[in-house]
């Protein structure tokens, strides 16, 4: 590869996308794999995006009433059994806990003892657990609605993982609420999609398609599972969130009753929500380019790095002071109601110290030497622009205009991925037409495939399920805004009220 | 119990102190039992609390340089074993994951399948793991300091459990450096032991000692145990907080190796240090009343509660707005970089409704009717202050001097539980002395104790736990602060150079 075309990410996006993904995780510092089955370490810059995702997201769960509690990592068995669609969807994938000793076996080494009379199984989800505290907590139609959130670790043992896309631990946020009436749980469910929605538009720069599982895509025990879905630079989908309407389904086995305004005891009716750190996948996959990952501003880990330009240890002193000052005048402002995180790096020149800043995917770099200081200007590299271009800018008018830029920058990543997705989504009414379009062979490499198909769907499972082993293609959501039209089934030819979106999914 | 007595709480301390202990925190909702062995339900009341702590210590490690991190729920079992004294001490209460599946069993049941070749230890704390992520983070002398925390949910299979204090499942946070030198690591080790110091002073309103721990009561595997050492109302210590010096022991177990300034390959230095929700238990037991628990302001889950009276229906619009209007303009001021949380409670009037608060231990409550409004004033209770006293302020008053009234309940709190531990600190040289203070007879309840004794001890193993079996009295701590001064052993009559902490503990 020439010089000209020198990227920091070996192989690029096009020539090997699943590799490129692991490359740039590891290039930027965000994750490691660890020593656990399929668990991951989340590293101190990956750590930083999801303590701002917390933040943000608490504030707005916070906006419509709900608190924050813990409840137990441990499940009963007997627990997760009470709702038998549920058990059946997790049992495949439970870490059980069995003893809650160690002892030395007859070959010296420790082995488990204490063997426990009912097995725990570490959470894959909580809705028995938290059904049994709500049992409690709920007597009178005055007690609802209760609206809970819990940030938890949780464990789902998947056989093949992929750093934070599909982990068999990882961080997420759990939603759980109970209501008097079907209404305005169905009101709670579709309220939290649109959190998930504005969130990860506005946030994480990432545009999604609102819209609602088929039944054998629905979380087990739901009886509706509304999602969000981004696609990814693969033109995979990637569902970023989902909110469950549950009906009474767990608030029979969990025994949720409450009292109604009438005297009349009855079940409630309740729903879930979660989001987790598959989100930073998503980031990665939406906005990274084959130099390393783009961090958008508004949920970056920090906004700026300051980088000093001393060629002589003589300007040591002078070229520092300005950096630190310039530092201390950033971080007093403030970019979506926290301080500017700005970071200083004084390690030697060099091409190494950039590049890395780069593959970090750090808004803004800012390079500052003995020349910049005495014209008072710095020069800027915007993440979003090459890394070749960069700018000499007054100091003053670069303070001034920095939480403009950042938008600029957050604005062009949503733009970018929006005019991505468009460009890889297609209305298909030809089954031969939808095959092609989801064959390999007709893409320039194999794990990179046609993208969104918006076809007509009859609505029977065998459809669904046909295609889906025929091309490995799904039905990633039923849209809620795309308007009702008459069609024709995609796959059987039968009759169809309306488009759903077909797509690889991870 | 006649009507002038009457307080919220039944028993009172001084009737039954553990009991009491178990009231307040159910009347308080801040936590629940669970149905699962030993482990607890942290409700919003108390959950709010946790994340006031996290706020304020993210705070304080951030400025010593340290960042958040994450690693796996999950230690092989091989990990663990790697240090010789560490897993001694953790044997005894691991949850032990054995199985990654479930299956039908003969008898129709769910049962636990697919063995895992390697058990896996849910963390009781995480020196191994993190370790080996830093044998891989850490080659140079130029990576050092490593300094990293993470917030997490740990277990220990405790046989007897108390909620907050003793739990199986816990919260804590758990930070990990590594260190070029054991100086730079020793520093370290009491740089964060003055952070908790400092911050169970000023924000929790409670008042420890800094110390040394005995060989037998230090962490498993560690050099050095540093602990601050706090005083309950029955007298007992609670130890709050932990900083560990690693020496090379952690180092050489999971070979966390650098190449130093000259070019020689060595062992790291490493410390750890946590503090847990135990330091909720410690908060309840240090500032609770016969009335339910007491808030520290710059930590409460929240500041204040407006209650507003209404007595005739067509009341209603006038008092509602006058109170959201002030809920409005207290929100918008600071206290201890978070905005005042105010809640309002517009439930009907009744004794319920302010006791609920007083039980839930808020620092200010508001009542708010039509005379007051007319007047323009309030009329405020201080938690701090008995429950009968309430005091009528002008509205513009109240605003303007609430954060210093908030200040005042703060420096309230600390006073009197420092007042507290100096009554029931005492100085002892005599054996027969020592023995009684600590003899439940000679006090009130068999759950209250003589308090801390200051006393020589000649450093011997034998002495402290033939006093430890005597009297179930234990060394809290050497303290960091007291000057060394020539003296008898309490127990032997041999020679000491200073007093340490005895005392009944938590």
């Amino acid at each position: 590869m020439g010089k000209q075309n020198k990227t920091a990410i070996t192989p690029t996006r096009a020539e090997d996308y699943p590799e490129w993904y692991q490359q740039v995780v590891k290039a930027s510092q965000m994750a490691d794999q660890s020593p656990v089955r399929g668990c991951m370490v989340i590293k101190p810059w990956g750590y930083a995006i999801w303590e701002n995702i917390m933040r943000v997201l608490n504030d707005m769960f916070k906006e419509t009433g709900v608190k924050n509690a813990y409840f137990p990592l441990f499940i009963p068995l007997s627990f997760l059994e009470k709702e038998a669609e549920h058990v059946e969807g997790f049992a495949k994938e439970c870490a059980v806990v069995t003893h809650h000793r160690l002892e030395k076996g007859v070959n010296g080494g420790l082995e488990p003892a204490g063997m426990l009379n009912e097995p725990l199984v570490v959470r894959p989800t909580s809705e028995t657990i938290i059904g049994d505290s709500f049992s409690k907590w709920v007597s009178s139609y005055r007690d609802l609605p209760l609206l809970i959130n819990q940030w938890a670790n949780v464990v789902r043992w998947e056989m093949r993982t992929r750093v934070f896309l599909r982990t068999s631990e990882f961080l997420w946020q759990e939603g759980h609420t109970v209501h008097a009436t079907a209404q305005e749980a169905i009101e709670r469910t579709q309220m939290m999609l649109d959190v998930y929605a504005r969130f990860a538009q506005e946030y994480l720069a990432m545009p999604v398609i609102k819209g609602r599982k088929t039944a054998s895509e629905r979380f087990p025990g739901a009886v509706d599972t509304l999602c969000i879905e981004a696609m990814m630079q693969d033109r995979k989908g990637l569902q970023a969130g989902t909110s469950h309407f549950l009906g009474q389904n767990f608030a029979r086995a969990s025994e949720i009753r409450f009292q109604s305004s009438i005297e009349k005891e009855e079940y409630a009716w309740t729903t879930s929500w979660g989001a987790s750190t598959r989100l930073i996948g998503g980031l990665i996959m939406t906005h990274g380019d084959d130099d390393g990952i783009i961090l958008p501003p508004r949920i970056a880990s920090a906004h700026v790095v300051l980088m000093p330009i001393i060629r002589k240890p003589e300007d040591r002193t002078t070229v520092m002071a300005y950096v630190e000052s310039l530092a201390k005048e950033l971080r007093d402002k403030f970019y979506h109601y926290r301080r500017l995180e700005v970071e200083i790096d004084d390690r030697e020149i060099g091409g190494a110290r950039g590049w890395e800043w780069i593959k970090k995917g750090i808004p803004l770099r800012v390079e500052i030497g003995p020349r910049d200081i005495a014209d008072n200007s710095v020069y800027v590299g915007r993440r979003d622009k090459g890394h070749r271009e960069r700018t000499s800018i007054k100091r003053d008018r670069f303070v001034g205009k920095i939480t403009h830029i950042l938008d600029e920058i957050q604005q062009t990543l949503f733009e970018r991925a929006l005019l991505f997705r468009k460009t890889h989504s297609i209305t298909l009414d030809d089954k031969q037409e939808f095959y092609e379009f989801f064959t390999p062979e007709n893409h320039e490499q194999p794990e990179i495939h046609g993208g969104f198909a918006l076809s007509h769907w009859c609505g029977e499972d065998r459809c669904e399920s046909k295609i889906k082993e025929d091309l490995r293609v799904t039905i990633r959501c039923i849209p809620l805004s795309v308007p009702s039209e008459k069609g024709k089934c995609i796959y059987c030819g039968g009759p169809s009220s309306g488009r759903v979106v077909f797509a690889k999914a991870y």
